[in-house]
């Protein structure tokens, strides 16, 4: 192979006495001394969290990991019952539907908030000019022309309030991400509700993605801490799946329903 | 469709005003209460844990995070190079591989050490009849008639020990969970080592096998537990790759060397 | 990177001004002049067909694309839902549920009637000595005894017989390839039924297991037919998905029976 | 579960006699008497092709089958390393990167082209007004304005001329297929051509993109047959894995290359 181009990764290394991930030595800095979330802000931002970040961080991926019975966590099961001897196939077809429709709309507020407020170095301290409140009629209407839903307002259940945002801003007001990113959310929530006259609030995915703008995280970033945090949930779904099965009975109700119509109607030259 | 067996989860339902987790309030008992590695522990379990246990888990975790250019991280940054709207596909795309040849070995024993000494409703405190020693040579014997590899034994890279392994028992001492599997473990080790010949220290994998053991997690969990923290590394993975690319260069290299000695050859009609 | 051993593929090249696959070339020997069949039967063998190959060869594939909705469609139908904008996702979903469970038992009685009557050179030609009957009765009795499902025989819906084994079996018997192997699945089918006491007809996995065999294809070329007939399939059914969407209504509907008796039961600290 | 829309699917059906394929019989209308791409044909239109559909259809699965080795196949052959025994995860890796970058362009120019020369029942068959040319020049100053790349023009390797694109659409003047749509894209070849000032020559994905238009396939098919037949050619790979490995040597290569520079440096306490 002719080399054009050096390969290069910055983010682990191996010798036969040590381990160093991002510059640390995993065994004596990060095994039991931190915890899974800390590791997994290390991965994604290439250094340790202050105590702030590491509660506020811990928080976000807590929030994402579970959800239920969803699309997602089917899917897993569904290839749970084909495929017992891999969970790990199980687990990655669960992150298959993890796109635009659900998990899509933490990484769209993220990039819907950084575009309207450019993050400058150490984060932005001054309330920016124009307001806010323009900011956020900026952001309402520019949506409303292309048609567009606004990422991370509203829910199907959670009326009138998502309760995870209100635990959420409260965690970062403990630890000091209450900044000029949520507020801006909290502006197009009020522009988003007033101009479609009926309640906006802003859910989950939008409080996520306000703060992972307050702690510096770009969306790409956003949009992994889903990934990884639902990782955690497929995992306790097949787990289920494995002692309290559900695949093979909603398969035979689904083909008998969806299909029974059909049986027996042929068109071809045996019709 | 008709019903023929109940639908049921456990796992999590939602109100409009809260959301339960294996029976936690997530707003109020897990987000910014608990870490991201306890949560994970009350996915696969069903609670939380106690302090040490916490401590351990999260430190088994953390040591399987990140393993550095694999084969894994190689399938996720060519997935990415394709598909990099998708995120989501290149974590699952490295999940994928985590089957029988590298992750398989912390399964492998956990189901070993679980087979050989049965674990009792509160777990074994009472050492085994026959010895340890008996059972470890009985292994050993078992695998070597069916010429099988011993799990969790050995490593290309770190000898004459790995250096994981030295501290995940050093956390297990001081959290309680230094056993009877554990023990067994290491008897296995020693037992193969004479057996073979040579130096066949317990590596990461073998050392998780046995903790999960001494924590009461059942091999399917262990397994489950290698895919949850390597999503996290994947994550970091893929980043990495957005910012700092190898796979287009690695498959023109591959391209170039793999396939120029057939070029121009045909043996078709047109040869 | 020191190099340690070469890396080589065999399966194709490209120049400017020709593309070479399995030595043929592309524009000139294949597009247009085999179909779709013929140049998966190149990809897994590395040679063309000849007419009786090709048209046993495209009947097996035929076979193998569409079942309906089973586990694997619902996995593909969950993940569009949720990433509807990467259809290659929800196709990859599908394909992860083909394992031991249902797609395993071509492969499995490709494996079993090899190791029972092994292939010559150019095929086997002479019957056996012992004969298939001894054959297939030391097979059933070995399952048997290690409680193991013989692989390819009963079918939960076709009975008495699986109409596509009959219609397998008479393009074999048209083209050449209802040779030994197809007598002794034969004879393994009557021996388990009379042992059995029940009819354990063939099913298609079986009957493709054997056929495969006659090809000269081992199993795992028989468990790379099912994947990539099914992913045409899988197709399908991405696309039935994107104009007729069950899944939403699937998961909203499985989500109420499956959690509905949990809500609002808390045990935590703010149970 | 309280239903509240009724779930159906019009693909198939089984009764313990027959099984019905999009109203065909299955075992009497369809084995032994299609090929695997007149099935594929079927499973994305829902009817059987006619002769010069099933000569255009076949010719452009054959021609996106194989493309040697590209981020695709070194993916898949980087899962069956870690997973050998689950051959269908490591084509489902593979098909995970055919995303925006690579296949996306298929889709994209059939996109495209429908958008500027909307179909009408049957197909357009008068030229248009305005010109194609005009409309070609639209398309490119519009791509042009958004610094958007022309979906299906240029390639790295097959200059100045794809032949397979020559081969296409020499295959579409024997069926009929050499429509509008391919006269239209030719226009935005020149256009784009004389606009960037240099030869920009519609590559096999422009080509294919075109012939879907002109096959009454949107692009929603086009980018279905994509994924299709690099199943199969993924098939190809990973069993040429098996016998005749790369992925390992390629690992070890890489991760020596790209993480020597840093082995033993820290930062942390332990630095």
């Amino acid at each position: 192979m002719s080399k054009r181009a050096p390969l290069r990764s910055d983010i682990a290394w191996s010798t036969p006495e040590a381990i160093g991930v991002h510059g640390y030595d995993l065994c004596n800095d990060l095994m039991g001394e931190v915890n899974f979330g800390d590791m997994a802000f290390l991965e994604v931002t290439g250094r340790l969290p202050n105590a702030n970040e590491s509660r506020m961080f811990n928080a976000i991926l807590v929030t994402l990991v579970e959800h239920g019975i969803v699309p997602s966590t089917l899917a897993a099961r569904m290839t749970y019952a084909g495929a017992p001897e891999a969970m790990q196939a199980a687990v990655a077809a669960g992150l298959l539907g993890l796109g635009s429709v659900f998990v899509g709309s933490t990484e769209g507020s993220a990039r819907m908030l950084a575009a309207a407020l450019p993050q400058p170095e150490g984060g932005p301290d001054e309330p920016p000019v124009p307001s806010l409140q323009e900011l956020a009629q900026d952001i309402v209407q520019a949506h409303r022309e292309q048609k567009k839903i606004i990422p991370g307002l509203g829910h199907p259940i959670h009326k009138p309030v998502d309760p995870r945002t209100l635990r959420l801003f409260a965690i970062a007001q403990q630890t000091g991400f209450h900044g000029l990113y949520v507020e801006l959310m909290q502006c197009v929530a009020d522009a988003a509700s007033a101009s479609y006259g009926k309640p906006l609030p802003i859910n989950a995915t939008g409080a996520i993605g306000a703060l992972c703008c307050e702690m510096g995280l770009s969306w790409k970033v956003s949009h992994g801490l889903g990934v990884m945090a639902r990782a955690v949930g497929l995992v306790g779904h097949v787990l289920e799946e494995a002692r309290q099965p559900m695949a093979m009975e909603l398969w035979h109700r689904t083909e008998e329903e969806a299909t029974t119509h059909s049986r027996g109607h042929l068109r071809g030259k045996n019709a």
